[in-house]
């Protein structure tokens, strides 16, 4: 009796199956690990590709699987042709993602199999970045920067007509700049699509991507998180600006946003606890009079967590760096977005991402904080 | 005792949640259908956006539920949170997606929920496209073709240098020509990014994107399956080109593709197994000379499926028409997508969608299918 690790999931869902395999495929395949060796079971349209491409020490055809399944069952199931395979090397106890769907586990369950879950990411070692995963999160955070650049650039040179931004004698809305950043993104390699440009009412709201015109003497949330195409590795970035005079109580949140990302910025290291960070900003922003909470029957204040792991997938562990206790390692990479919303003034929220290091940490990529422009 | 629909999931990776709430998140969330009403489970961050956005009957706060699971139990899990929502509606019961995580199953099991597996998809009827779903991916499907026919312009258009193709002074590359249909199709309000350019060598791989410089008188195929970011729907369409005179051999597997996908097209209706379809154009190709196998260490001849169901997901059931049993029903909308591909002459994909009726199918969207452009 042996055990080995086993997935069965897309690489476009499951980011730990592209880690193993550094394979990309539209539909799910089966991956385990088994005695040091790492094997994938494609079917004919797949498994040229996945030779080619995988890092696998094999790619097995399914093909004779499912006869023998055919042979052994009418009609067999997913966890059939599974079994065939796993059997064949007396495999019969599997370490598996959280993620694994319930039905496929029940049914190999029912066949015999101990299933136990495996830890979260599935291949932890992925939350703590090498140096060239570090530089590839780099590089795809320079392009965000270049297209908040590209953003800020837009908004500075349009002329204001009727309260609002008008852009080479054509309004400049929320849809048309996100349009325009993630055309920018995608002609050099980095697909987003859910770009938030959020103005005034909108940029309470810290998932509204924003519609409609962009207007002056009010806030102006870009917030952009695109994925490599070439690397699969996730940037993610957010400015706030104000075209032409802010009002002085959006200043005066801007500043203290800034001030509250800046002491993030400075207690991040390895081993602190991210709910230290969280609630170090959340009693900043009190201090200076900025409360949370439910009012005029919605939220206001800092309402989000303060940042979140990110890597192959845009959000992983920390998934919410909030209350919950998380302690940091060197190499996670960690966004610090704190943010204040209020009814009447707008929103704000200054987002860099950084490289964990053990003192201290190395911020990725470089931005102007400015509100006025 | 009570019984309810639940799905923990996000609806960036569960369309069905997407279906039943019409809201977009990123982050997982509890929802729940009960007594023929929709119940979603929010955080401070998602819930006004829920209330505004959403169709659930009901928008909760989770956070009551926490501080309830937290003063029953230190560090609750999830199902602990799920259990104090749940048991304030006497459910006990739940019909839950086949993928739902199996770790949370185990957890809500332990806690004395009956959990069985509904169907897939979890709403079956979105498999049955209603008028205006139908007209959703039509409009994407039209986009699609617009986007096509400006490559085979890009390859019309461009001179061949060294046997290679160049347009406007530079190489024509698999990568660029993906570049300029991906930014096109961005534009126009839809997200592709893995759209295959695949020529020559890369052809005899159906998934192989493409790289490297497009060359006269070799296949070019051209496979763009877009998103649509207003509706969600997907388009989906395959033509084959060739720029120059393309070989006998080339041309006659056009021929007999063409040939097999009217074939395909022809023999879609109601009620008709899918099969039935996929076995009739394999038999075709082999009338015509073709088989299909493994020869020289790969696969080569017809070796993926016919097609697939779409909607909004890209591969939605039937995920595969091949030697599966599958009958079609009014409203499916699939692909018909016959290819052919050996080493030495190329790949060639001709593919449609169509919306099925009683009698046969809409196509959706028209483009000549020529090869030499």
């Amino acid at each position: 009796m042996s055990q080995a690790r086993f997935i069965y999931d897309s690489t476009e869902k499951n980011s730990d199956l592209y880690y193993a395999t550094q394979f990309r495929a539209p539909d799910a395949f089966i991956f385990f690990e088994h005695r040091g060796k790492k094997y994938m079971v494609m079917n004919d349209l797949e498994i040229d590709r996945a030779r080619k491409e995988s890092c696998a020490h094999r790619v097995l055809s399914i093909n004779g699987y499912v006869k023998r399944a055919e042979a052994a069952k009418e009609k067999p199931g997913q966890a059939d042709v599974i079994h065939e395979i796993l059997s064949e090397r007396k495999i019969r106890s599997l370490e598996v993602p959280l993620s694994m769907s319930f039905a496929l586990v029940d049914a190999l369950r029912k066949r015999g199999y101990k299933i136990e879950a495996g830890p979260y990411p599935f291949y932890p070692e992925r939350l703590e970045k090498d140096n060239e995963e570090k530089r590839n999160i780099l590089v795809t955070q320079l392009t965000v920067f270049a297209a908040i650049g590209m953003a800020r650039d837009a908004i500075a040179d349009s002329k204001v007509k009727n309260r609002q931004l008008v852009l080479r004698g054509r309004p400049l809305t929320s849809d048309r700049l996100r349009t325009m950043i993630n055309v920018f993104l995608l002609e050099r390699g980095y697909v987003a699509s859910d770009t938030i440009v959020s103005c005034g009412a909108h940029s309470i709201d810290p998932h509204d991507i924003g519609a409609g015109p962009l207007r002056p003497n009010e806030p102006i949330i870009v917030d952009v998180f695109p994925r490599s195409i070439k690397t699969l590795f996730y940037g993610d970035a957010t400015r706030t600006f104000c075209k032409g005079r802010a009002p002085d109580a959006l200043k005066k949140i801007y500043a203290t946003v800034k001030e509250g990302q800046k002491l993030g910025l400075s207690m991040v290291r390895e081993g602190i606890n991210g709910r230290r960070i969280h609630e170090a900003i959340l009693a900043l922003f009190e201090k200076r009079g900025y409360s949370t909470g439910e009012k005029g029957g919605r939220m206001q204040g800092f309402f989000h967590g303060t940042g979140h792991g990110l890597g192959l997938d845009l959000h992983e562990e920390p998934v919410r760096i909030t209350h919950r206790d998380y302690v940091l390692k060197k190499g996670n990479v960690i966004s610090v977005e704190p943010g204040l919303y209020y009814k009447g003034i707008g929103g704000v929220r200054i987002e860099d991402i950084v490289f964990v290091t053990k003192t201290g940490c190395d911020v990725l990529g470089r931005f102007p904080k400015e509100l006025e422009i």
